[in-house]
């Protein structure tokens, strides 16, 4: 079975280059979002703790299985450990064998980035020029070069709350092609955007925007609020928006629509990328895309995973299913020790 | 993070022995079911295709979260691949990072041989000598040897409709201080038994045992009917036993019990063994134990197979977890390559 660590993406990233990555990703996305109806989709399993969240997020098609874990633990960063860890599972479906386990702390937020940029190309007004970028933590470079490389956008205005943030961004975003200004707060941010992204790691419901901040035509994507308990954005602004989801019954818990009744109108998005609904009707009115995270985006990522990886020769062999001669004689194999024998002590000699 | 493999798991097996294994794995699974009132319980997620399915099977308590990937396709033997592989998450509830990735096809048939004579201690007669066994494929001789270690049991009468897997299962019980006799039929084995163990694999509701066959005071361990479709007792066999069952929202769905009505009387095990329900009331009862794989049994395991690898050192590190050196930096560590360098080739010298 296949093992993809973090220094097998971390090659790939650098082999083929992140925006082909990010624009690849959202390819492949965009392909499975469209043929929606041939998933088997379920609202993500959660184990709630007092300071975060574990979650599995399972869904398979006809021919492959998949399923992430990931956490989300915002008290992690004042331990040095990250608010966001993930690996993930890929699997036939015919045989049942697991094939592939891969790292997904980066590859979440590879997937992340591009689904919002492939949500904002069906949503956002066309050519969007400028985008607010709010929360500069571990997931905002990926959105930043995201946006630049699937919609053009030219201009990021930033803002956190903490400074470091701020310059860790600004000093990563040099070279990118993008031009980057702090901003003083969120609204200063906000000024004169085509699209703003809310990437914030609070668990408590929030208010990164309020309502007086967002005007006419824009288009909001809400990322960082994805649990219940924990949204960002100030509840009149979804009064004011037309708002699209990945996977309703999902997100009617964990989205920005928590905070809305049972009955509040929103869109599917897979049915904007099929046809099938309008996205944005006029250049006036508000969308938002209220980003939670759907266990599609992790099957996409990992069939590229899966693909590119075995392309580069990306990954390396681990001996996690056992395989008796006989297969209904598990209990010879241990018996006669027929499994690969515990490595023997080595010298590594480079070369 | 640790990945245990196969080879470390036989090497565990080889260093402790069997029958040491499974006596502190039932151990270990009667302590975690006295405390079920701390764990977040669920039924298991599946997902069922026309051969087979794939199941998660989530668990936490305050500290840990388990979870294994299981898959059930009886069609793959007669491609020369096993009915059940899975392998399982070890995690800390506090950080939300994974700890351990454990091989669990092996851990499978010891923790369900493990949960089945545990469950029969509760629940069978006093001293069983005589055990039937139904079903001599991958999970049998890890029921024999469960039954001996554990309650006593010196005879097994084996059936199976394969001749191949009967002589697969004598010789591999040779040396095991078991007397094993090869029955002509089910109705044969079962002949004077204390304890009917089933472990077939056809999906399908089969009739494994028939009303007839199932005499006063036995205790049936009915372990092979484990998902909608697939049962392996006649319906009038539960109306004659009394049922007991691991969590009652997934069993229903999955076990026996599927082919009665939404409220035919069952208890929950962890009531009988914590002491708070009543197991066998008399000698000549029929007790049912229908068995089909709850994950506190898979909790458990992995608790203990954590543990257990990590006095021994059977286990090796993989680089599953992105750490970037500030983790709000996810960017720079890509940028920066700053994850451990694929591995430059190297030459292995023994010694």
């Amino acid at each position: 079975m296949r093992l993809v660590e973090v220094n097998h993406v971390v090659e790939l990233i650098a082999a083929r280059g992140l925006e082909a990555v990010l624009v690849d990703l959202a390819a492949r996305i965009e392909a499975d979002y469209r043929r929606w109806a041939e998933f088997d989709k379920s609202p993500r399993y959660a184990a709630h703790s007092p300071d975060g969240v574990i979650e599995l997020m399972p869904i398979a098609d006809a021919e492959h299985f998949g399923c992430k874990y990931v956490n989300g633990h915002p008290a992690n960063q004042a331990k040095g450990l990250q608010t966001v860890t993930g690996f993930g599972i890929w699997a036939d479906v015919a045989t049942g064998y697991p094939l592939m386990i891969a790292e997904m702390t980066l590859v979440t937020a590879l997937r992340t980035a591009a689904m919002s940029a492939l949500a904002a190309r069906h949503l956002a007004r066309s050519s969007p020029r400028r985008m607010a970028l709010i929360g500069l933590g571990a997931q905002s470079e990926f959105q930043a070069v995201a946006f630049k490389a699937i919609l053009g956008v030219q201009e990021i205005q930033a803002y956190d709350v903490d400074d470091a943030a701020a310059r860790k961004f600004a000093a990563n975003m040099q070279g990118s092609g993008i031009r980057v200004r702090i901003a003083a707060s969120a609204g200063e941010a906000i000024e004169g955007a085509d699209i703003v992204t809310t990437v914030t790691a609070d668990k408590r419901l929030a208010t990164v925007l309020s309502d007086n901040m967002v005007g006419a035509g824009i288009h909001i994507n809400a990322v960082g609020g994805d649990c219940p308990g924990k949204t960002e954005l100030q509840g009149a602004i979804l009064e004011r928006s037309r708002v699209f989801v990945e996977y309703e019954p999902q997100t009617r818990i964990e989205g920005e629509i928590q905070q809305m009744p049972a009955d509040f109108p929103v869109t599917e998005l897979w049915q904007v990328i099929a046809g099938e609904a309008e996205g944005r009707r006029t250049p006036d009115e508000i969308t938002l895309f209220d980003s939670v995270g759907f266990a599609i985006e992790d099957f996409s990522a990992l069939g590229y995973l899966y693909d590119a990886t075995a392309e580069l020769g990306l990954h390396r062999e681990i001996d996690l299913l056992a395989r008796p001669t006989d297969p209904r004689d598990l209990y010879g194999m241990i018996a006669r020790r027929e499994a690969e024998p515990v490595r023997p002590r080595m010298t590594l000699v480079a070369g």
